[in-house]
């Protein structure tokens, strides 16, 4: 815990008198004030997090956090777990969706086994996109006891803050985070009504693509593993080691080192928000240096959003995670940026300014 | 006219058959079905419209058209009819943010002027990314009387489709289409108004940024414009000639022409989209070519893409035009595309189909 505690200590307020200034900026660029709305917003906020002015956006790294969950025997996902470790090997041959749409924007993604239920063969770490952080060969089944031990919870987030810190040396300008994990829109379920208190089947979706008989189903387990763990809310490692898991502990680590080094961290789904939202609990100031990326058609994510007061980018219906959402999400932070360094100011170009 | 009626004849519905293909292929790729949302119903799209089972996207072209307007005389805009023709050559310099968002996504700029009331110095037509298909030196008043003749009116979607097919030679994969000329939005909020007989109040906004008093005195020059003019809604050459604008009837042409060759076509703002209505009312099947990138923070907008049964990609809350949400728009298609064309499918990556 010193470790997670030392980083959360790292963690200042973003600069909004460089905000301010920023938008001085943008307001004397050739267009009406404001007519870049939200990419204008993404500039200012970009600078403020940075404190760079004129922000680079050269290295571009998406954490894509995989883990399996016991709850998947209760029969909560349309996929059987031998997907998790199938995938991870997907990830790394490049053939995923978010390998697609990391390429489109310029961005690396990293894969990093918070614990998946087999072992990932990584050929003697020659692989380069590839990590083994595992804390676990999956979590316990959350409807009989907790995922987790409180210590293995620790030594997730630590996990997390370890794998930014490693990436760091290799340079990151943005983050994008990212999952897999058959099973794992259960638990993130599980969280956000853990801490909002909102009812357990509003904040309950269809995950990879269930019916409605599972989908009742998973709606009993979310309460299930509610009841008989007792998560407090108050503690968030505490709702982590409970009713979460091992990607999305370390999504909770790799957003509190991304903030604790200034670096703007682009969100993806439900998921990677799950694990923005028990980094928000455990440093409220956090939240400043999140962009949400999409609104999931996960019905949970929405609420986790509202309730950190954070407002989608896009709304395409996605509901893949890996980091897909972030990587679109990517490329308008970066389109945010370039209109403010790039464009000519009314002086340079000789454009008169408004009348009225 | 003939040459319009010519382009007209040669557009055919876009390809159902290979749609319904597209989307088995898309249901073969490592992820569960449909969990790409909207990607998803872009590439599909895409291949309809153009044919092509793995569409290219080399070649990508933002048209912004531009034009002058007399009722600028009644006190609509925030900004003088000067910023139109010193917009132009900032555009020409690439110095707007079209050309920033356009460089962005790998698209060239084509400038058109289709009715600046100056002459646009372009050194001997050196300037590749200009051209002059000036019909007029801006619109008449409409509050007095029709903006142009009908016969001008016609020549000014002839010039657009002129345009389009030179640009041709070069190669064009996929279509934005882009406005600029200082009072447009007050012609764009007419042409809706007039076809779909909503109050023009629900079709007025603010443009670049007007004050309550000269929102309040452009909803009456709006009302008076049609009432003096009575613009025909089953003659959409009537409407364009009557309340329309020089650089509308370009971007109609663009339209028209564009989905005779089976080009995908990105629309941008409220300006881009009263172009597009006209080639719609024109030819209805030419909306099964159009993709709306954005909603605009115009009002009239979101009401000209129900209209026209629409759904905007992006939600920025831009107002700008020139094509900026065109260019962010043709981003996410062909980020659509490249999950269908890149991903690997379930059987080449190995990874095991759901089991509900």
């Amino acid at each position: 815990m010193d470790k997670i505690k030392e980083v959360i200590d790292r963690i200042r307020p973003i600069d909004k008198e460089i905000m301010v200034e920023t938008q001085k900026r943008l307001d004397n660029l050739t267009k009406p004030r404001g007519s870049l709305g939200r990419l204008e917003e993404l500039a200012r906020k970009v600078v403020a997090i940075t404190g760079q002015r004129d922000p680079k956006f050269k290295e571009k790294v998406i954490f894509t956090m995989v883990g399996d969950h016991g709850v998947v025997e209760e029969g909560v996902s349309a996929y059987p777990s031998e997907v998790t470790p199938q995938m991870v090997y997907n990830f790394i041959r490049g053939g995923a969706g978010i390998n697609v749409l990391a390429r489109h924007v310029g961005a690396r993604v990293k894969v990093i086994d918070m614990g998946v239920a087999v072992k990932i063969k990584n050929q003697k770490s020659k692989i380069k996109n590839f990590k083994d952080k595992k804390i676990g060969f999956g979590t316990k089944n959350i409807t009989k006891g907790p995922a987790m031990t409180r210590e293995e919870a620790i030594r997730s987030i630590a996990a997390g803050i370890e794998v930014f810190e490693e990436e760091l040396q290799g340079g990151i300008d943005i983050v994008g985070t990212g999952d897999m994990g058959i099973g794992n829109t259960t638990p993130s379920s599980a969280i956000i009504a853990a801490f909002s208190g909102v009812d357990v089947r509003e904040v309950t979706g269809r995950g990879t693509g269930i019916d409605d008989e599972a989908f009742n189903r998973k709606v009993e387990v979310v309460r299930k593993a509610l009841d008989i763990n007792k998560p407090d809310p108050d503690d968030p490692v505490d709702v982590l080691a409970k009713v979460g898991g091992f990607e999305i502990g370390g999504l909770c680590g790799i957003t509190l080192a991304a903030a604790s080094h200034r670096k703007p961290i682009v969100i993806d789904g439900f998921i990677s928000t799950a694990g923005a939202l028990i980094a928000v609990k455990l440093a409220p100031v956090v939240k400043e240096y999140l962009i949400a990326s999409h609104n999931s058609a996960e019905t949970g994510h929405r609420i986790m959003l509202d309730y950190m007061g954070l407002r989608p980018l896009l709304d395409l219906d996605l509901r893949l995670g890996e980091g897909t959402g972030a990587a679109l999400g990517i490329g308008l932070v970066e389109a945010g940026v370039k209109v403010l360094t790039q464009m000519a100011t009314f002086d340079s170009a000789g454009v008169s300014r408004g009348i009225l």
